[in-house]
Order: structure tokens, then C-alpha cells, then sequence
């Protein structure tokens, strides 16, 4: 299992309590992201028995830039505010296990179990899974470089820092087009870049875009590389019509070609919709009782780090309802 | 219409920007808590010609003292995160209407009026509605002054502050006996103590509770006022069977004998569940098409700071979606 994107950080391993193998948690908290850390502070506040287990800390914040809608935070770079929450949640004495992909989670005689890739594996009660999900990538020379440079994956974000510049949005969805929507309100110049022929936005969407004088429509064209020197320059497309290259001088990048959830180790245990996204009702609760969802791997549409820290904690409160109506605690 | 337990702080509203009566407005958000603050950052982030309509910031969170459950903030005095929240929503220029109540809001022709109490309105194409919920106060003497000096009304919140000392619960349902179960944890000695004889909360809970070592219970007992010098030292109570006054010392009281969901204004507009809570959806939809709702006045359950900026977040992302959908952006 694979998660592309995502940046390893190993500098703070050693110095974590490790969960241990051979005990039954009242809660698993999978995940490293501000869903999975919000619900570990509102677990460790209700003292319940449980371990963290995630890859990493920070999931796809780590893929944008600076922050300033995390409310409380006014301008914040991503960095620093992945740095707080971590230290948020070191500050409480949580068993953390680090730096391994989960394979798979089962359920049997009511009690879960999470299998890492390294063979391990934990039991507990509940499971609030919060593995996130990460971006589609265009797969072209620079797109890594330039990450946090000109390129950027999510418009609600990072749209305002390209206030009255040149970007390219490569896709032709929703979200490309609604990326184009949050770059119109900043002044800025779009060149709209997509694979195939036509579009796959909405129409009341396209319609608004369409009105926009500084958008430029380029469907069959393929992205071929983003070039640049400390940051994005231009980006060199190919007309798939013509077979032509051509180059857009640009600021910045938007790669809006997708998101696929984490979801592959529960794809057995939970409801997935079509999305591959873990199906929660209001409550964060999935149809397997006893197992919690939160954040961007979930149906929740809205892909922002404030909801995920909310729905976070609204899963371990709705876990923790489950462990006392079911005399576990 | 009153709101009990709110303290008007009038310091800086001569330096705001008001919004015009005239004017009809993309989005109007009604409130001054985490949730209204919240939606109000995403809303100028996604710069719509909105504003703010609030009695006072921060809401409910006055009413703690420290908070440690806001993720990215590990202790913080809740002054502080307000101060922080309110810093936050100011950075943008967006006109607030401050100190003045909401009496009604009324819908006509798609358009919605936020009427106040000084005969002033508003109108807008959306609302975000997040007033909030006052305590349902004792009414004893001691209480508003020792509060944040030991009297407190959310247990999930303060309980870690309570650790291995004596605490008076007031109440006698649920929200009560979850509040002991919140210092049974962190080994507080609990006396619980009911105006009524009996108890309501649910028997699983009730039962939890009962097993536990330091738990009193003083049902049919009517507390008579809280006394201390620099905080709380003790509770005077009054058997009511025999009429007899006692006196139990303490370090703590925790009034848990209800919330009041603010939702007056709109309780002709909307649908209100038994608890006079605003009826929302997981997207913070009401059944009144553009007219959404976030935080402690809805039907979410858990009445978290947290979650509530997650949710103002939620209704302003929808909220933005209706203004698509229907071409008003």
C-alpha cells in the first residue's frame, strides 16, 4: 500500500512511548492528521486507555503552503501549525506508534484489530480511522520541486496568495472549476488545462467561470512539466489535437485531478461510497459499530484542516458515548 | 430577549466597521462564538460581501477558565483563545454590528431580515445562524461571582482542573452524572445533589457512577448559595424532607441543570427539535433553503469549542455552495 505525497519525517521517533502489542485499547486512533490528533487530545482528556498509530504527523497539511482559515491561527505556515498540533498531542503521555503504513483493519468478537505493514498489530474496542487521503498526482517533472513553491492542491487554501497573478489549474471537474472560482476572486489570470476533450464540471458552475474575462480554455492539452527556478515559471503543455507544444507563462500551478482517500485498509470492514470515502452519519459513526471515521477520509465534502479537527473530536466523543453504553469503561 | 450569563464587553466597538441597512448582503452571520467567528474567517476567505451580527465574542467559551482541547492551543486561558479568535476575524475588514440582540429573523422572497433589538435590520441571500446556548443558571448567591473560581458548567472542559478534590455536581440527568463520570477519572470526590427526589439520567450511566468509591448522593436537596473567599470553599444545601440546612465542603461546583439554546429569534423560520435546538443536516442545513446553522445552538450534540469552529466552517462552505447554485455569486 502506497501513499503518495506524503513526506516521511523520522527526527522524532526515538523519544515516542510505544503502544504495546499484547494489550486490548478501549481506543485506536489511526491516522496523523488533524482529525486523528484532535480526537487523541479529546481521548487523552477523558483518560481513556489508547494508542495513536499513524505513518506520519500532519497527513496533506503538509502540502500546502501557509494557513490563515484555521480559526485562532491568523497567518500560520503550514509547518508551524503542524508542529503545534504534534506538540498538542505529545503533551500528553499517548502510546504512539510511528512510521508504519496500516494494512488492514478486522473486526472479530467485537474487538478490532489494526495490522501494520511490519507485521504488528493492536487491539481495541473502538477505532476512530483518520487516515486522510492524498492528492492524485499529474506525474510530470516538477510537480514534487515546486511543491509549496507555485504548486498547490487545494484553491480554498492557497487562492489568495496568487492575488492578481498567472495560474494554471490542471483538471476539468468541479473542483478545477471551483479552484478557478476561488482564483477569480483574487484577480488572478486562469488557464483552465485538461487532459480530455470538454469539460466535467458542473454546467452552473462552467457557466460562472465562463464569465470571467481573464480565463483561458485549454481541454485536450496534456501537461507535460512545470519549469521554474526557485518557483513556478511556466508550464509546458502538448495539444493532444495537434501534437504542438506550447508553454504557459505562469506564478503558480493548481493540480486538481483528484483526491483519493486512504481508505484501502478498511475497504473489507466499512461502507465506502463511490468515492472510496468512509460512509459517517452526523455522529462520525460508520455502519460497523464501534468503529469511528473523521476528516478528509470520510463523505464529509468539505476538505478543510478546522473541519477536520471538529469531526475529530466529534468521533472520539461519540466513541466514548459507545464505550459507556456498552459498559466497556 | 435575554441571554443570562453573557458579559457585554463594549471596549472596542468604536473601532468597527458597520455594515449599512440598505444593503443586501451575500451572507449574514448571526453571532459572536467559535462557530459564527469560524464561518466568518471562510466566508472572507472566499470574499463575500458579508457580515457579522453579534451581541459579544466569544460566547459561551467566557464561561471556562482554561482550555486544553482546542487543537494547536495546549493550555490557554479562554480569554486569551477569544482574544485570539476575535484578532483573527478582524484581520479581515468585514462590517460587524456588535452589542446590540437579535429579536427575529423573517425569510420574504428569498431574501432573509435579521431584525434587532434597536428596530435596526439587515438582510441577506444566506445566514449562518450560531447564537449559541446560555446556562440555565441556580440562581444562588455565590454563583456568578466564584465563577472561574471553581464554579463551572462543562465538565469535559474543566474536570482536569479538578483533580483528586471535592466537587459538587448540581443536577440530577444526564449532563450530571456525565459530569461525574468526567471527575471520576481524574479521582475527584463527588457529591451529587438534586433539587428533585430521585434521579433522571439514564440507568447505564447512573450505574457507572454508583460503583464508584467517592460519589455522594443528596437528591431532594436545594442548594442554597456558594460560599468561599478567593473561590469556592463550600455549598450551603437544604434537605428538603426535613428542612434541615447542611453545609458540604468543597473545591468545586459544577452547574449542570441545563443548557438554553439562543434560538428565539428564528423559531417561527426554522424547524426546532424538543430542546429548542436548530434542526441541522452534516452540511449545517436547516429546513429553510439558505438558511444554515452552526454550533451550540444546533442539534449537535457535543458542545465543544472545536466543533463548533469546524461546523461554523461546514455552514459557511454551503452556504457558498446555495450563493453558486443559484447564481447569486
Amino acid at each position: 500500500m502506497e501513499f503518495p505525497g506524503i513526506i516521511l519525517d523520522t527526527s522524532s521517533i526515538s523519544s515516542l512511548k510505544k503502544p504495546e502489542q499484547g494489550v486490548l485499547y478501549d481506543m485506536l486512533i489511526v491516522g496523523g492528521g488533524a482529525a486523528a490528533m484532535s480526537a487523541a487530545v479529546y481521548a487523552a482528556r477523558k483518560m481513556l486507555h489508547f494508542a495513536l498509530i499513524t505513518l506520519d504527523f500532519g497527513g496533506l497539511i503538509k502540502e500546502t503552503s501557509e494557513i490563515d482559515n484555521y480559526l485562532g491561527f491568523q497567518n500560520i505556515q503550514a509547518r508551524d501549525l503542524i508542529e503545534k498540533f504534534e506538540e498538542h498531542v505529545k503533551s500528553f503521555d499517548i502510546p504512539i506508534n510511528f512510521g508504519v503504513p496500516v494494512i488492514e483493519v478486522t473486526k472479530e468478537d467485537k474487538i478490532f484489530k489494526v495490522l501494520l505493514e511490519d507485521r504488528s498489530g493492536f487491539s481495541g474496542h473502538t477505532v476512530i480511522f483518520a487516515t486522510g487521503e492524498h492528492h492524485r498526482p499529474l506525474n510530470v517533472p516538477g510537480e514534487r520541486e515546486f511543491l509549496g513553491k507555485g504548486v498547490a492542491y487545494c484553491a480554498t487554501c492557497d487562492a489568495p496568495l496568487f492575488k492578481d497573478k498567472k495560474v494554471v489549474i490542471a483538471g476539468g471537474g468541479n473542483s478545477a472549476f471551483i479552484s478557478a472560482l476561488d482564483l477569480m476572486r483574487v484577480n488572478s489570470e486562469v488557464f483552465l488545462v485538461n487532459f480530455t476533450a470538454g469539460w466535467q464540471a458542473d454546467a452552473t458552475v462552467r457557466q460562472r467561470v465562463e464569465k470571467y474575462a481573464k480565463v483561458h480554455f485549454l481541454d485536450n492539452y496534456k501537461i507535460l512539466r512545470i519549469d521554474g527556478k526557485d518557483s513556478v515559471e511556466s508550464v509546458a503543455v502538448r495539444n493532444r489535437l495537434t501534437g504542438n507544444e506550447e508553454r504557459i507563462q505562469c506564478d503558480g500551478v493548481f493540480i486538481e485531478v483528484g483526491l483519493i482517500p486512504n481508505s484501502e485498509p478498511v475497504k473489507k470492514l466499512v461502507k465506502l461510497n463511490e468515492q472510496g470515502e468512509v460512509v459517517i452519519d452526523c455522529f462520525g459513526r460508520t455502519d460497523t459499530p464501534g468503529f469511528y471515521a473523521a476528516g478528509d477520509v470520510t463523505s464529509v465534502p468539505y476538505k478543510q484542516i478546522i473541519i477536520s479537527a471538529g469531526d475529530g473530536a466529534k468521533a472520539a466523543l461519540s466513541a466514548y458515548d459507545f464505550l459507556i453504553k456498552n459498559s466497556i469503561l
